[in-house]
C-alpha cells in the first residue's frame, strides 16, 4: 500500500493479548511507522524483542507516551489513573490517548481528569480475548468480526474517535459508540457475570478435597471443562473488573441468584414442565448468537 | 480385519448424538454383522436410512432388542424403565443390555427390575458429547480420548462387562469401573451443576426486554457466548438427569452458592486480594486438565 499509514507513531502501554495483537495488526498493515512498547517486566520486554512486536522497548510508561500520536493504554484497568497521571506530563495537544479496558465509567473517572487540554481521551473495549495472556499469546486476526466499543465522553472530538475507529476497522472489527454507563451495565450482564460464574464453579471444586478434585480433572469433558477455559483469564485484569464494576455486577448478581432459586425449587419439587421450559428458551438465545455471526 | 466382529447383531434404542457416534463407531471398525436402529420419530428414521447408519430402522423398541446380543439404551433417562418393560419379553439369556445416561443409581433402579434372569445389565455412561442433537451430528471420533464410566451392580457378569468395556475401548475411550451413586455425586459436580449454571444465566438473559437480549447477542463473544453453547443442549435429556439425579444436584447447588455469596461479599466491600487469591486457583485446575490431556 502507498497510502500514508494511519498513525505515525502508536505507544502502547501494556502488551500482553490484547496490546500484542494490535502490535500484529499494526505491523502487518502498516498502520503506523514505528511502535513503542512498554512493560513493567524485563521478561516481557525480552519476549516483545524477540517476536519483532516493536521498534522500541521501555519500561517508562511516559517515554512510551511522548511524541506517539496514539497512546493505547492495555493494563489491568486498576493501573489506568496512575498511568494517566505519569504520561501526563509529556502528552501534548492533538495527542490521542485510548484504552481497551472492559470497564469504562471507572476508566473516565480515574483517566479523564489526568489528560491535558488539547489531548483527546477516546475510552474502547475491544469484544475479543481467549483464555491466555501474555505477548506470545497475542496474534493478528484476535479482533476480527468482533465489535470494538467505543465510549468518548460529550464533548470529545469527533476526529480523535474516527481515527481510533479506524484503527479497529482495519484490525477487522465493527465499532458501536454508546454511552459508558450503557456500556458497562451491558458488559456486567454478557462478560462479568458470566465470568465470575466460571469462576466460582471452578473454585467450588478447587476447595473439595484432593482426591474428588483429582475426579473432576479427569472427568472435566462432562461439562466442567468450558468453565476452566473461562476461569483460566488473567486474574489481576477480572479483579479489578469487579472492583470496578461493582454496581452493575452485584445488581446481574442479584438477578441470577433469583433465577437459580427458581431453578433449585424446580429441581426439589420434580417440576420437569418448568425445567424443560427454560432449557428450550435457551436453545432460542443460541440459535442468536449463530445468526449474528457471533458463535 | 479378518478378526470376528465383537457382536453380531447390536440394537440402538434411540439413535442421536450418542447412539448415531456409537453407530459410526461399529461400522468403521466392524464391531458388528449388523445394526438396528430404533427411533421414534419418521424423520430420525429416515435421516438413519439417507446417512446409511443401520442395517434395519424400526419404531418397535421390542423388535429392536430381539435377538440382538447387545442392546444399547440412548434415550432420555427418563425412558428408560419403560423401553426395559417393553423389551422385556423377547429377551433371552446371554443377551446384554446397556445405557448411555448420564446418572446411573436412577437407571438401575428403573432398568434392573424389568430385566430377566440371565440377560446381562451393564449401565454405561461414555463422558464425551457436543451441543448437537440427532442422527445427523454424530460423529466416529466423539469418544476418542474420553472416559467411559460402567457401574456394574454387584453380581453382575464380569465377562459382559468386558465385552461393554471393548466396546468402547474399540470407540477409543479409556474404561472406569466405579459405584452408581459414587459416579452421581462427581458427575453432579462436574456435568450437572456446570450445565445447570449455563442454563441458568442464559435464562437471565432470555428473561431481559428484547433490546437488551438483542444487545446481548451482539457483544457476546466477551464471554456470554460459551455458556450458551452449553446450554444449547437437548432439553428433554436434561431434565431429566436433573429429575433423576436430585440430592446430588441440590448438594452441589448448595455448595455453589456459599461460594457465590463469599464472592459477592468480596465484591460489595472490595476485597481486590480474596477475589484474586480465587482467581489464580482458578487457574491451577485448569492447568490439571490440560495436563490430564482433557482439555
Amino acid at each position: 500500500m502507498t497510502r500514508e499509514p494511519l498513525f505515525d507513531t502508536v505507544g502502547l502501554i501494556g502488551i500482553g493479548l490484547i496490546g500484542s495483537s494490535l502490535a500484529r495488526v499494526i505491523r502487518r498493515k502498516g498502520l503506523a511507522r514505528r511502535i513503542v512498547a512498554c512493560a513493567r517486566r524485563d521478561s516481557t520486554l525480552e519476549t516483545v524483542r524477540t517476536l519483532g512486536l516493536a521498534d522500541a522497548v521501555t519500561k517508562d510508561h511516559a517515554e512510551a507516551a511522548r511524541g506517539a500520536d496514539l497512546v493505547v493504554i492495555s493494563t489491568p484497568i486498576g493501573t489506568n489513573g496512575m498511568i494517566a497521571r505519569t504520561i501526563a506530563p509529556v502528552l501534548t495537544p492533538g495527542q490521542i490517548v485510548t484504552d481497551v479496558g472492559s470497564v469504562k465509567q471507572a476508566v473516565i473517572r480515574d483517566v479523564a481528569p489526568a489528560i491535558p487540554e488539547g489531548v483527546h481521551f477516546v475510552p474502547g473495549h475491544p469484544l475479543a480475548g481467549t483464555e491466555e495472556s501474555g505477548p506470545e499469546s497475542g496474534f493478528d486476526t484476535l479482533f476480527e468480526g468482533r465489535w470494538c466499543v467505543l465510549t468518548p465522553p460529550p464533548g470529545t472530538d469527533p476526529e480523535a474517535v474516527e481515527r481510533v475507529s479506524e484503527l479497529w476497522r482495519q484490525a477487522g472489527s465493527m465499532i458501536d459508540v454508546i454511552d459508558a454507563d450503557h456500556h458497562d451495565w451491558v458488559m456486567a450482564l454478557t462478560s462479568h457475570l458470566p465470568t465470575l460464574i466460571a469462576f466460582n464453579i471452578v473454585g467450588t471444586v478447587a476447595d473439595m478435597e484432593n482426591h474428588t478434585r483429582q475426579e473432576v480433572i479427569k472427568y472435566s469433558a462432562s461439562g466442567f471443562r468450558d468453565f476452566t477455559r473461562i476461569a483460566a483469564q488473567d486474574p489481576v485484569m477480572w479483579r479489578d473488573v469487579y472492583l470496578n464494576n461493582r454496581e452493575a455486577v452485584l445488581e446481574m448478581l442479584q438477578r441470577f441468584n433469583e433465577d437459580l432459586s427458581r431453578l433449585q425449587r424446580a429441581i426439589r419439587w420434580g417440576e420437569g414442565e418448568e425445567l424443560e421450559d427454560l432449557f428450550r428458551r435457551s436453545r432460542d438465545i443460541r440459535r442468536g448468537i449463530i445468526d449474528a455471526g457471533q458463535a
